[in-house]
């Protein structure tokens, strides 16, 4: 018998979530039955979709039940297996979720070499956020060389993924950030033709300048203000995929008039926008493996590179959370639970 | 020399254009040089893309100057050639515009044979607004056999296309239109599996319970209370083509606030929407000659029908271009200039 330690929903959070809204529990689990695995978690990914998780307004996937375990990708290490599949020692990526242990189908699970990149790798530029890049820049993106492309959150694992396949597309790549060593990673160390601050005064003004020949591909993860500076910006033709709308994740209204639904319905029709909005999930059965054929070599040798903000223990999550939905993480937010 | 009578633009309209912001002149044309024709103008097409060109608001095309004539697609008869390709007499599909008679190159136009269908339905069904439904079908709407399509004004040339389009694809046809009496013409006439009154009081719930199984296509060609009736129908990956939003082209104001741009992109990520704006001059190049091919003799032989609501009399244009902002037309709007 094993015992895990798991942070469970305690109550639907009212805007940004707070400790009250979760609860530590330790549970035995039961022994793994033939097909499954014993996993000892290593990592626990914090992704901005799990704030969605939390509420129980209509979404792409069912919310977390209130006692429930939150959900989550994880690295872990098997510590007892129960199919042939699988051995003791070896390291996973699975789905097991806020805590320290879980018992898990080997169908949901796929072994990391931790030889060729390292295994946090498969929690950000190689995992959900690096394909969610992937896959809206290849079906909905599509940058053309010599178009331009922008996009927020640009030091987070998807938007710092995003400016470097517009790179690698040929086109020139604006990244908007939070704070001054943010937007200095985005040219110093992703390789951005520009980094913008969105908390500057003149943020509409700088993105103008960064952008002379308007904007071809809005990568949409964050919504709010950011959009609105975008929008006078779009050419004709702009794709624009809508990944993520951070900004407003813990608004319990809606804003103040005018209302603008119309308004934006007349840009899009006058400038011939496409907007598409997606989960990688739509993508991830058929795209996956020419994903990390054609990245993994790129992470390993250098050619695309990463950020990991590794916070320790499991008892960090809450707080990590709340960081991330404010933008104090710096790169892809991992929990370090053991190992 | 032949003269010729013209509406041309004498101020720009706020709101509903009114007969003050137009002007009747008369002019003398000058020959045909070669490539060129004399054309009478038989019918002039009434458009609500009009009202757009009418407006000096950034858009997808200039707008017609102050004092310039007003732009249309008209069916003339050559009286005079300067080019091999025409002969007086002949009947040709141009874009001549608000005037009983106009001097166009030869390339712009395209002769119609008044033995296969009536020269009228180069306005209509087998022009402009039939290829805009045809573009916005097979480019975006895509319906397949079992989904269900919406689309407003829904007895005009568009909306009449589009449903009969989805019906050929196989897919449930719910149209929506103003009165008993139009809502009568699209089960009885066009074919659409439901029609809706967006008059009725409860418009929403008439909506609800035609699309039992939601919406996965939504042709905007309208806007406005429509679309906030539509919205919380859509399935997951809907699409919505936008190819006009004829409620608000009077607006001069955004509309009073709660700010709903936000639930709109909102609602685009839950549920992988695609929204993409379109002018069918976007596809015409490439798809019109397959448009004709395919839909011609559908157009012949009755499989696909048609309304045209035909005014006599250049001077009513305005009028009846009043009438059409406010769905007083039914069908096709033309203008009976001669013959």
């Amino acid at each position: 018998m094993v015992q895990s330690t798991r942070i469970v929903l305690a109550s639907r959070p009212v805007g940004m979530p707070e400790p009250v809204n979760f609860r530590t529990e330790t549970v035995e689990l039961k022994d793994p039955v033939p097909g499954q695995v014993l996993l000892e978690t290593l990592y626990l990914s914090l992704d901005p979709y799990m704030r969605g998780r939390m509420s129980d307004a209509k979404s792409y996937a069912a919310p977390v039940p209130v006692g429930g375990v939150m959900v989550g990708a994880t690295v872990g290490r098997v510590l007892e297996s129960a199919d042939p599949a699988l051995s003791a020692g070896d390291i996973v990526l699975g789905y097991g979720g806020w805590q320290t242990h879980s018992v898990e189908s080997v169908s949901y699970l796929r072994r990391l070499d931790p030889s060729v990149v390292p295994v946090t790798t498969a929690l950000g530029v190689l995992g959900m956020p690096g394909f969610t890049a992937y896959a809206g820049m290849r079906n909905i993106g599509r940058p053309r060389p010599g178009e331009t492309v922008v996009v927020a959150a640009a030091t987070g694992p998807v938007g710092s993924m995003v400016g470097q396949l517009a790179k690698l597309s040929g086109a020139r790549a604006v990244g908007i950030a939070g704070g001054p060593r943010k937007v200095a990673l985005l040219t110093d160390t992703f390789g951005f033709d520009a980094g913008i601050d969105h908390r500057a005064p003149d943020f509409a003004e700088q993105l103008a300048a960064a952008t002379p020949d308007g904007i071809d591909v809005y990568f949409e993860n964050v919504g709010g203000a950011v959009f609105d500076a975008v929008l006078p910006r779009l050419n004709s033709f702009a794709r624009i995929p809508v990944c993520g709308l951070i900004a407003g994740y813990n608004q319990t209204e809606l804003p103040p008039g005018p209302d603008r639904l119309g308004l934006l319905m007349g840009m899009i029709l006058k400038q011939s926008l496409t907007v598409r909005g997606f989960i990688q999930g739509e993508f991830a059965p058929t795209q996956t493996g020419e994903f990390l054929t054609e990245i993994q070599p790129m992470v390993a040798d250098g050619r695309i590179t990463y950020l990991e903000d590794i916070v320790d223990g499991l008892d960090q999550a809450v707080p990590a959370f709340q960081g991330l939905l404010t933008g104090r993480n710096l790169g892809k937010l991992i929990v370090r639970v053991a190992g």
